[in-house]
């Protein structure tokens, strides 16, 4: 039995998010039916990360174990040539050892979200980002999104539906930038050892408050430590969500 | 009366091209129903262009006659109301003179054309580029693209389906290039008075052949000398195409 890991991207438009479920394509489903065709066994695979409806990755991992006699260098190839051209590609894989598990062999995460501040309206970007219409002050939000570096409980940015057993998380990076080639374009990047669930909507709802002068970026420490979730921003749409990077030590 | 210029913008992922047609939802279709909605009138447009299934547009004009008391300049505010968001927005709406016809009247027409080479797959890219996964040599594309600057008989580079009287067009500017913020798509980006049926793409496809060394740069002149539509390269696909921008004397 060999247990293989694979790098996929996906368009999180065609998708009831990751994970399988009653009503809806999700990308599990899809990539195990692919790959039960591919092996000719019933395929269960574990993914990184519960992404919502609507979310995004631009790098994704899962693994599965398998009996199949294709190559685990070359099981992505093969993938491939089973997926939807214009919703999902696999990028990559490779043999684990037995014991890796794609969820909590993570050492971390890299995601970023997308807002498009443009007047008017563009139909490329609204599946990819959160139209806000209006001026965001960039420096506000530079100065809101650094507050959330460290480790913090965070409490107040997680919605219900969670499994977590402590809200603590590592924050080791989350900064706000202009897109060079689109400067309507603001992006928030942040990198976490693990996220709660809709953490990521959560900081980028509040940061746009900060960057929209309805809250002040000096407040941001409070309401953090706050751990009350009336006090953060709201929960930002799904569409400009993207898992960008996983981080393992072995893959 | 009035006469109504509008811009809009729309993917053409979602529709069956401009025109109007039985089978499949149609741009032109999908803005008469939302005019019609407005005015309370049944509203018949006219485009600058007819653009085939797939084949999108930054920037799309077409005008129409309407006795509606909407000022003509919020026209385009009233629309992005009645559009669907994920499709077609409008960018502008202006009162023109009578005679203005958003076919007839264009001066010129800007086109862009993505192509992505990298190696590996991505559905972000898919419907909106053409994909070839292999090196492409740029500057033999800059030098085969420059060819078609100038007037010339494009005889050579048209479709079957057009209803042009001549098939002399001038191109202004045919430039190659590639995107900074991904090393990995290059643009072919054309300017002419007027374009022929498929004559972007066909153009692309015969730049795309000489990037991949199957035709030489230097033979594209007596290529396009020759009026041989079976010298020239094949039609790229309609999903990297965009019409980039419509230019008019008085809007």
């Amino acid at each position: 039995m060999k247990n293989i890991a694979v790098k996929i991207t996906y368009d999180g438009s065609s998708f009831h998010g990751w994970q399988r479920q009653k009503n809806g394509i999700s990308v599990q489903q899809t990539v195990e039916e692919a790959l039960g065709e591919i092996t000719g066994e019933k395929i269960a695979v574990t993914g990184c990360s519960r992404t919502d409806a609507g979310v995004h990755a631009l790098e994704y991992v899962f693994n599965f174990k398998t009996e199949s006699a294709v190559p685990p260098d070359r099981m992505w190839i093969a993938l491939n040539t089973k997926l939807p051209c214009s919703s999902v590609a696999a990028l990559g894989s490779a043999e684990v050892s037995d014991g890796f598990d794609a969820r909590f062999c993570a050492k971390g995460k890299t995601y970023v979200y997308y807002i498009f501040s443009g007047a008017k309206r563009s139909p490329f970007l609204e599946r990819y980002s959160w139209h806000i219409p209006r001026t965001l002050s960039l420096s506000d939000m530079q100065k809101a999104a650094k507050s959330f570096e460290g480790r913090h409980d965070f409490a107040g940015f997680v919605s219900a539906g969670g499994s977590q057993k402590t809200t603590e998380r590592t924050v080791s990076k989350c900064e706000v930038y202009r897109l060079s080639e689109n400067p309507d374009i603001l992006a928030l990047e942040i990198t976490a050892d693990a996220f709660l669930y809709n953490m990521v909507r959560i900081i980028t709802g509040t940061v746009v408050y900060v960057g929209a002068g309805r809250t002040n970026a000096s407040e941001i420490t409070s309401i953090i430590e706050s751990c009350d979730r009336s006090r953060a921003g709201i929960t930002a749409p799904p569409n400009g969500l993207f898992l960008k990077k996983v981080y393992y030590e072995n893959f």
